[in-house]
């Protein structure tokens, strides 16, 4: 089924999301959380992270670390309630799957990060979470 | 801080959730979750439960295992966004501690839930989450 207008918008910050986490880009992530409004962000593991200083020095950390592996997100979906949108997706940090939850809230006209938490998981997605491999000679 | 009437009441759906999971009442479980709206479920390392079909299944088969261990909710904090509200919370599970997000929406004058998540914490929780055995002799 394809998504709603909202739906899409939802899943267009979802991605801005991934992108600064994949990129290092800590202003992007900052401009990213929503400003007015309470956030919470649950790393894998880790206690939370509660209220926009703990999470945004959270951030700084990750995202300053040389090392950090490679993030992808996979399979996103989204839900509206009002002016709440929320995202389950799988990511993919090198060969290991995680699943997380982002919450998105309606925000001076954006969709603006108020939670996430991911968590890892005991088993593999249940269906290959990428595009099959080009197959040598096809065009499409 | 004081929570407010509205943190208040979807705080306490969040404790009817953890008491309906605790005493294995799968009814109750059934009523807390919203009818109308999507939901989703994200149990402790498996891939999300989508949907009420998939999300009740996966409480049928919890629900019913004699061998599960009790469940506690500690220090749960809740964010209201709108309709929306979002607890942030640990469970304890005899000395394992998991940390969990619940959304609620206000449907039929109620607070429902439409998604869980919970992880396992690699660290233990940064204060004591019970409150301090009572001192022999004391009366208060």
């Amino acid at each position: 089924m394809q998504p709603s207008a909202e739906q899409a918008a939802v899943l267009a910050a979802n991605e801005a999301f991934y992108r600064a986490f994949a990129t290092r880009d800590l202003a992007a992530m900052d401009r990213l959380w929503a400003r007015a409004a309470e956030v919470a962000c649950i790393h894998p593991g880790w206690i939370p992270c509660l209220g926009r200083t703990a999470v945004m020095a959270s951030w700084t950390g990750i995202l300053a670390n040389p090392d950090a592996p490679n993030i992808r997100c996979l399979k996103a979906q989204a839900s509206v309630y009002g002016t709440v949108g929320v995202v389950v997706c799988y990511e993919a940090i090198e060969r290991n799957y995680l699943i997380a939850t982002n919450l998105f809230i309606a925000e001076a006209g954006d969709w603006k990060l108020v939670h996430h938490q991911a968590g890892a998981l005991a088993v593999a997605p249940p269906e290959p979470p990428e595009p099959a491999a080009p197959v040598p000679g096809r065009l499409h």
